[in-house]
């Protein structure tokens, strides 16, 4: 691993590094912010996962989220969206391709040498941050809309490997809303049964692990009605007896300034249960 | 003016708003942040004066302002750096013309017609602010490197106009350092007595107010030794008896992790201040 990237930040260090990923065949960048704890002890690792068009830049200068690493000693990992790089296939739009890998292993050419997020940020990720950086055993996950949707697969699809999970204006249920059909066409192919093992609504209905879902849903977001649907998962949740905490926001819209309104309270949340 | 973006933050709202801008001869975009208490009272100002490079978007992303602005009622009023647009002179290099206006009054060809920074951000911004929000008349100034040096001017220069005023890594000296040398050369001509009046270290000299200047400086900050000089405000103040607060921050550099770190430092003082 490389460090690209340090700054002072809140007591502790905002770092990006990079680093060549087996699992994505190509270089991958990641911030990594190291609370003043860190200096002295292990901590635990929250995993932030962003949405479409996001590098690993986007949620480090923008959400304000170091401030409240730094208070409750979490160490935040918020890496890029996709593999990166020459050789990586792109498309047309923003929502396939380049910065929208949607957090899945790909089964389909020209996406399935690359695209393979969901392993690197389950399982190659993790695997470097905690050989690399001075991390206890507990992680948490959160994200934002294509992010949250990650955050909430990887923590569905993985019981026991997290503490808590979070996200914001998550989209719920790709298998049903227009951003989730065409990169799952894409990437996963034309059988849809293929397609529920990435959709947390479908996960919810059996998973091992009653883990709490913790979600942040701005009522002026303009993806509300077509894109997210929280209320498909509500439904999920309460037909599974899965505990939901949805929390509907008069108001706020799908930016960063959303969410830098309420990481305070994610980041609380996850270090109560990192602590655990 | 004309609201372009708007986003509920921290219980208020980050709007942006282009207006057409007397001084400058052309249109100006500036950031405002309404906290909360904008809903049913008047608010003091604070504004934000950004660095070379930046636009009005600079600040009011990056910097987590709106949580502190928010605890302590203050509207954050963020401007962009230069003039812009059509028939807006620009020149060579990140330092000089768009992004890069200095705060100050250009009396040379071609700047003169639109770069008029200083007249802007003292005189015509806050009489519009002060038109279009509820807004008390108190008011208070703060900004980053050039912009710490047009803080530092602008509460100098006018004694009894601000409450208070604060800056991030200031260019104390511009007249004696490379970036204030290139710029006034253009934009105030050879005759470098006519530089003093933009000059903090100078202003200070004579300052019909004392008005204690606050002061947060990264010892890692790359443009500390050649652009910054932080001594020579320490000697001119301790020479004049101005009250001067300069914190060298250690391992901290000239980004906006930076003044993350310390901007709710100094909302507070300046909402202390503001109240007074």
């Amino acid at each position: 691993m490389e460090r690209i990237e340090q700054h002072a930040c809140h007591g502790g260090r905002q770092e990006v590094w990079k680093h060549a990923s087996d699992t994505l065949a190509c270089d991958m960048r990641v911030g990594v912010y190291l609370p003043p704890q860190a200096e002295r002890a292990a901590c635990p690792v929250l995993y932030w996962l962003s949405g479409l068009t996001c590098t690993e830049q986007n949620f480090i200068t923008k959400a304000g989220a170091q401030r409240y690493a730094a208070e409750h000693g979490v160490i935040v990992v918020a890496p890029d969206t996709s593999p990166r790089g020459d050789g990586v296939p792109d498309a047309e739009g923003y929502d396939i391709g380049l910065g929208a890998g949607f957090y899945v292993n790909a089964t389909q050419a020209p996406w399935s040498t690359h695209y393979r997020m969901y392993d690197y940020v389950t399982q190659e990720l993790p695997s470097l941050i905690e050989t690399f950086f001075p991390t206890t055993q507990a992680r948490a996950i959160s994200g934002h809309s294509m992010g949250g949707h990650g955050a909430l697969v990887a923590a569905l699809r993985n019981p026991g490997r997290y503490r808590s999970v979070s996200a914001f204006a998550p989209i719920v249920a790709p298998t049903q809303v227009p951003w989730g059909h065409k990169a799952f066409a894409q990437y996963l192919g034309d059988d849809h049964e293929t397609w529920k093992a990435w959709d947390a609504v479908e996960l919810v209905r059996d998973a091992a692990e009653r883990l709490p879902l913790l979600i942040d849903q701005g009522e002026a977001d303009d993806f509300l009605a077509t894109q997210l649907r929280p209320e498909l998962l509500r439904r999920a949740c309460s037909d599974a007896g899965h505990p939901l905490h949805l929390r509907m926001r008069a108001g706020y819209d799908h930016s960063y300034y959303f969410i830098a309104s309420f990481i305070g309270e994610h980041i609380a949340h996850h270090a109560t249960a990192l602590r655990g």
